[in-house]
């Protein structure tokens, strides 16, 4: 028995030795590949240059959902298409918030949260009060808010070492904050931007209102500090609010689809993607277009390498992740009526920076198999591959059951840049980039050869 | 025996994760502190806007010593002093090196390696020869070679992960070529920049002369492909090179050391630093101002901490690390001469990106210790220490026996920049500047607490 087991865990062993060693030398053809590569920078340069502001509904949404079927189309893929869907939008064309000096006003750089109401023309003009905090907000009541406009000033917690987490601290002030404002009768709400750096972008997102919806913008750091330094010197300081927006009630949008078919199981589909949209403010280099020209460039890698997926490897392009989800939404509903057998899905919108690990939101039998990959990811950069969420628009497939997973990058400089115009080309490390590339390609690979 | 054993394992047990809770919290203050803290990123911004360029023996090398001495003196380190040595210096104050055309001349970019010799007012003028490599020019011989400029073109290899890999793959051009040139009778050399980018920047660095010496200029990634393109055109190109440099036989320099005073070993020396020279034609931000900055910065931590430092923490700021090293062996010869009794020494010049690890030059028990260390530090980004090179400037201390350490970060952006103006204080980030001073402080604390 015991001679038998040690047969058997020898033959193992020259077996997987020799697997690994296979499954190596790809991963080593992949990596070759797309370090000389620059066809996904490129193609994140047309997005950032050519479609910035791309938000749902906005004509450059579709300028950039017609660049990359374009390209899909170029590269050869199976099959490119639109997956059209009905939802509500929401358009912002400018945002101007002024303090009221007696003689002067004093502009802040300000971006409108998304939805927010359009103000008239004339703008809303009232009391501003300053808080730290939804709580701070409550504890105050109606009677100290009503008819002001409330300016939530808490900075971010930079003490925390993943930025994600240093986003977290403050974000309920953008989210919950102007819901809450609203309801206690303020007029207008102006958000601290939630930001890791101290500089003059405003940094845009949406914000959760219940029934009533009142104007809202986030304003940059240093104008918040400006801002603030006013209040103290003035307890009456009066500002001006003027956002000119629209609620656009159903317009028609798209997911782009884009697949390579698999030989074994090409009824089956191994998702990769990104959101195409970005906030109106910004290029959307990492939040994010490079998600989207690396899932777009793992098919390019099947195909130039010949990979011979089992499984049809399909890239997504999500509409609306920053809104109302509803790219993703529309996607999930979609499955389910076609009856989409969607074997696992991956998605890159944590940032393009140097790769880090992938988070794995799927049973524990398939999250072991997942992370056994990691010895062979971790030349490249791939440190863990731990349990964890996986994207926005990949999540309403959760409850089909498709495994997910998500594909993680070095965070630290991730909310110096998020929704704002900082986030531009020039901030894309190429090798970055395409180092991710590489591990979304080779994990995907393992993953299809290997199955679950 | 057996019930001893798993007692006296019991007990290690209790008392190494009582330990280790205590080193977490002193951990956590480091970085707490750290992260909110800009006062390594505000020195690093004056050594990059006010001593740009700062070579050996430069006045902008001096400038940045006497800042950082003041900023050494307002801290209130226990003991902040130049030590002086002598050594030969080298000053480049202009390279031009054009293609010259019958009707035009087409400059390129271009900075002379170091120390290249000056050319007359008028230059070289001379037909071009482009090889790939040192073998290509020995297979063509002294007679193809002499009385031409050799034009060293072979680019990076840029499938390899670590850039520190990419730049040894082409370094034997600029680091040997000039030499061999000369030997081989050619009047100057160009080399085509060791760096990741494809762009405008000439990257500089040191060359080895023998015997004979030739003027010789690194040109622009963008610029070799240019000459490249010409010489293709036309096999009878010729080049002017005109560099305006001198040898210096012997200045006065300086390293710059501050002590924080250990309370039960103040003799022993645990060594941190990074080197305050730059290259002529570089804010030097990440090479090397950042390793200063950062160095500087656990003198602070330990002191605003008060950690109690058992041995004395030494920062030195290096002198001379790009030219002729003079100062880290200035260092090690003034430590034997005056019996210093260097415990450790950890040098950061590897870039200020985000953390990866540090490498360990030192026997297998005191490498065992640090690397014991490694878990406390995970949190904060150090994914491996391992055995490895630790510095150019302390590398000098192990022939008499010191520990050395390297600070590792993230390279993957590090060749882009690297010995050249795009090596700029904008391409800092605090937060990944700051990990690291956080990093550096807490291995230092550890060995220092419990030695070796």
């Amino acid at each position: 028995m015991r001679i038998l087991f040690t047969l058997i865990a020898f033959l193992f062993i020259i077996n997987s030795s020799f697997a690994q060693s296979e499954d190596e030398i790809t991963l080593r053809q992949i990596f070759d590949n797309v370090l000389e590569s620059d066809v996904a920078y490129n193609n994140l340069a047309y997005l950032c240059h050519e479609t910035p502001g791309r938000l749902l509904g906005s004509d450059e949404s579709i300028a950039a959902i017609d660049y990359m079927k374009s390209y899909f189309e170029t590269l050869g893929a199976d099959s490119v298409f639109l997956q059209e869907f009905k939802t509500p939008a929401w358009k912002c064309r400018s945002t101007a918030v002024s303090i009221i000096k007696k003689d002067k006003k004093i502009r802040l750089r300000a971006d409108a949260l998304g939805p927010s109401p359009a103000t008239t023309d004339e703008g809303i003009i009232a009391n501003v009060i300053e808080v730290q905090g939804l709580e701070e907000l409550k504890k105050l009541g109606e009677e100290a808010v009503s008819g002001k406009i409330v300016f939530y000033n808490r900075p971010v917690n930079r003490k925390l070492v993943n930025t994600f987490r240093v986003y977290g601290s403050a974000i309920d002030q953008r989210y919950y904050g102007p819901a809450l404002a609203a309801e206690l009768g303020a007029v207008g709400v102006l958000v601290r931007s939630v930001s890791t750096r101290t500089d003059t972008f405003p940094h845009t997102g949406s914000t959760q209102f219940e029934e009533k919806k009142i104007p809202c913008a986030a304003i940059s750091t240093v104008d918040a500090d400006i801002l603030s330094q006013h209040i103290k010197e003035n307890k009456d300081l009066q500002l001006s609010i003027r956002i000119d927006a629209e609620d656009l009630p159903e317009i028609t949008s798209y997911n782009l689809i884009a697949d390579i078919k698999g030989s074994e199981f090409p009824e089956e589909y191994i998702v990769v993607g990104g959101h195409i949209d970005a906030w109106f403010n910004s290029p959307g280099a990492h939040d994010d277009g490079i998600g989207c020209v690396q899932s777009a460039d793992v098919l390019r890698i099947f195909k130039e390498l010949g990979l011979k997926n089992k499984r049809t490897i399909r890239a997504i392009m999500f509409m609306d992740e920053e809104l109302y989800q509803s790219g993703g939404n529309a996607y999930a509903q979609y499955s389910e009526i076609n009856n989409i057998k969607n074997y696992i899905a991956l998605e890159a919108d944590a940032g393009g920076f140097t790769p880090e690990g992938f988070t794995v939101d799927a049973s524990d039998s398939i999250y072991s198999i997942i992370s056994g990959f990691k010895g062979l990811l971790e030349p490249y950069g791939i440190h863990y591959i731990k349990k964890g969420g996986s994207g926005v628009d990949i999540n309403p497939l959760k409850k089909s059951g498709v495994p997910l997973m998500g594909y993680r990058t070095d965070s630290q400089r991730y909310m110096d840049i998020h929704h704002s115009a900082w986030d531009s080309f020039d901030k894309v490390s190429i090798r970055e980039l395409q180092l991710g590339s590489g591990c979304m390609a080779g994990i995907l690979f393992l993953v299809d050869k290997y199955g679950y």
